[in-house]
């Protein structure tokens, strides 16, 4: 490219970078709301827990207080469990459940664990001490039915204004998303696992 | 609900997820492969780079080594820039670009900070000491043609076969997702920002 171009091109890009400020600063002066917000990660995709996990880590940063809720254990520690143990004076983690559905197989203990988890859960939630909750899985004890929405919700809504609640997994319901703030959909696009990879520590466990 | 309904219920709920189970333990069988891989986050989502932070978190849980490059950087210091620079021996933080594209308004500093990224994103990808690399908003740079996608393609390639790569952005180039292992479309359902809230500390800072 000669010089000429290439000083074209980054005039251009100047011009254009100029106006795409002035489209985002609006949009940032426009949002001016400041308080606890719900997000929720669902779809099939991978990054949902991940990205729960890095919103703790977020507030963590800031000296926020946080507490995770793990409604679906694995069969072993995850990474992140290990790591955030080490935290317990600014991360109270529990783990809940006893694992997937189609690993325990038993209804009735799965609504216990649930019941239980979700009185771990409702505690955090009226504890304005914690700037962050993370609800890993909770959408799945609410598509089995293992937890009433209605409730959920209500809980949710009662928290204190400025505490803020991620909740993560596959088919959040419509009742959820409803009372949220943000609402990622992660689509697969590909999975290494369909390639035959077998799950990887440090990227999904 | 009845006694007898409520058995049958749980009957069926059992019958299922015995079926649920054959299916997902044969597909567990078949992943037998183990080797770093490439995920990419991308789509306008939230979640991306927390889902990054999460899973440089899960690695550190199991003990491996980290870096993080970062290509475009905030105003100020990210809680999970603040977190894990207490790591210093665990995870190798490098905060390298200036900011948005729209900020900068310099295509040519621009330009050359993404080249001195890649310049220490190339370090970190040539040491298997290191066992998970996240490269945050490599995507951007690559989007604006910052960077050579094939230079970049060919650097990953060329890592320690055990290495994992989390690759986080909006945009991510077709080379590169035909090249990943697991791609992550991420969607916005909704986002707190567009209803007036600004971005809350341990959420999106």
């Amino acid at each position: 490219m000669s010089t000429q171009d290439s000083d074209a091109l980054n005039q251009r890009h100047a011009a254009r970078m100029q106006r795409k400020k002035e489209v985002v600063d609006a949009k940032i002066a426009a949002a001016t709301d400041e308080r606890g917000v719900i997000v929720i990660t669902t779809g099939n995709g991978k990054g949902k827990s991940s990205s729960g996990f890095g919103m703790v880590i977020r507030a963590m940063g800031h000296g926020m207080q946080t507490g995770v809720v793990q409604f679906v254990k694995g069969a072993f520690a995850t990474g992140e469990e290990l790591f955030l143990r080490q935290f317990a004076e600014q991360c109270q983690f529990h783990v809940m459940g006893e694992g997937y559905t189609w690993e325990t197989q038993d209804r009735t203990r799965d609504i216990e664990k649930a019941v239980a988890a979700w009185d771990v859960a409702r505690t955090l939630l009226s504890d304005p001490a914690i700037g962050l909750v993370l609800l890993d899985e909770l959408n799945i004890a609410l598509k089995y039915r293992y937890l009433d929405v209605a409730q959920v919700v209500a809980d949710l809504q009662a928290r204190p204004p400025m505490q803020h609640v991620v909740i993560t997994g596959r088919g959040a319901p419509q009742e959820l998303i409803d009372v949220a703030d943000t609402v990622t959909d992660m689509a697969v696009v590909k999975h290494a696992f369909q390639q035959g990879i077998k799950a990887q520590r440090g990227v999904e466990l």
